[in-house]
């Protein structure tokens, strides 16, 4: 960005924008079309931003800064790990499911990035993964973590939070809080041993099984499984 | 497309050109780049498709096509619930992590077909939906469903199917047999109900908890929820 903005109006501009390279993909919209939807003049946007991938790797830097404050500076004084991923998962979602969910949804645009921004969000991106793989291990060690390899445990959560603004839509039948709710709870729940869970038929994998079930406490990190 | 091609020309075709769009952004891609990575010339291409929007279509029926031979034509003859979505989950990840995962991912650049393909995408995908839906009402009607809404957890479903080709690679720790037994264990055993599961405090909510979780057994479809 140009001149630093206020908190608000940045918060204005990067969801705007980004709900507008949401619908029409990142080559397809012009910084005219984004200074139209904020009722601004072209030269009015020129005071904050440069460029149109100047303001891409802003509105990356906008969601990452909002995890950073919303998710991981919170949840970091919860001693239990179970609580913790619990309010990951919930603050994560209430976060991703804003405007539409159109920041949370922009990721696959970092391509368009010259490849010193695609790391400068890659990095912070796989920060949050190592944190919430952390957790997971932290489960794991205290022998509270089902039979289920760390890193897809880890990706499983990611995937949970980030599916959300896929299909949720203020407004409808379920608020964001009830689906941040009931996905957190689901999440959490399904990585905890049980007494007497749900197993496949070994029929099921052609005589294949891919391997034996037993406790895992890798400490792999979850970079590419 | 034009002239239909064989059975594996065509999966060739469509794997190649979706990872190059997924790659480079759908307009940031020309058909001359995809016949390049093909190995054939342009007007080689344009044998099999008048234009890029074609096969873009092409490229969404060929993953719709899969899903229905290879997920839901094969499972329909499992009487139990839970294996069915066992093995709607399982087999549906083995077809979204080939070729790096690229059809699967590809579901963005809907926006950029016009609305009457569209609208026969969002059919077919609309239609699977409903089908892991009707599965999540039988484990509901069997009392078997865990105290979640039946639309959340379809979406939790298909967003642990998809989210695989988002990390998953090839070629590392994990084959993608591992990840399709593991994640599709998780993901049946996190939707039952069992004994004594996680349950958030309540302090979690602030004070707002979003709803009891009474055991659901709504019928509602899930649209948009």
């Amino acid at each position: 960005m140009g001149r630093r903005p206020l908190p608000e109006r940045r918060a204005e501009i990067c969801r705007t924008a980004a709900q507008i390279i949401r619908e029409r993909g990142f080559e397809a919209t012009s910084l005219a079309d984004i200074a139209k939807a904020l009722g601004i003049s072209k030269s009015g946007l020129y005071h904050y931003t440069n460029s149109k991938d100047a303001l891409l790797l802003e509105i990356m830097m906008f969601g990452l800064d909002q995890i950073e404050a919303e998710v991981v500076s919170p949840v970091r004084g919860i001693a239990d790990p179970q609580e913790r991923l619990y309010e990951v998962v919930n603050r994560h979602i209430r976060i991703a499911t804003r405007a539409g969910g159109a920041v949370a949804q922009l990721a696959d645009e970092v391509r368009a990035l010259p490849a010193v921004n695609r790391r400068k969000v890659g990095q912070r991106m796989r920060a949050y993964v190592a944190f919430v793989h952390g957790i997971v291990e932290e489960l794991a060690a205290t022998g509270r973590l089902r039979a289920i390899d760390p890193t897809v445990a880890t990706y499983m959560v990611m995937g949970s939070i980030l599916w959300v603004p896929r299909w949720f839509r203020e407004g409808g039948r379920l608020t964001a809080a009830q689906v941040a709710y009931e996905v957190a709870w689901s999440t959490v729940d399904a990585l905890l041993r049980r007494p007497a869970g749900f197993s496949p038929r070994a029929a099921s994998f052609g005589g294949t099984r891919p391997r034996d079930q037993a406790q895992s406490s890798s400490t792999t990190s979850p970079k590419r499984a």
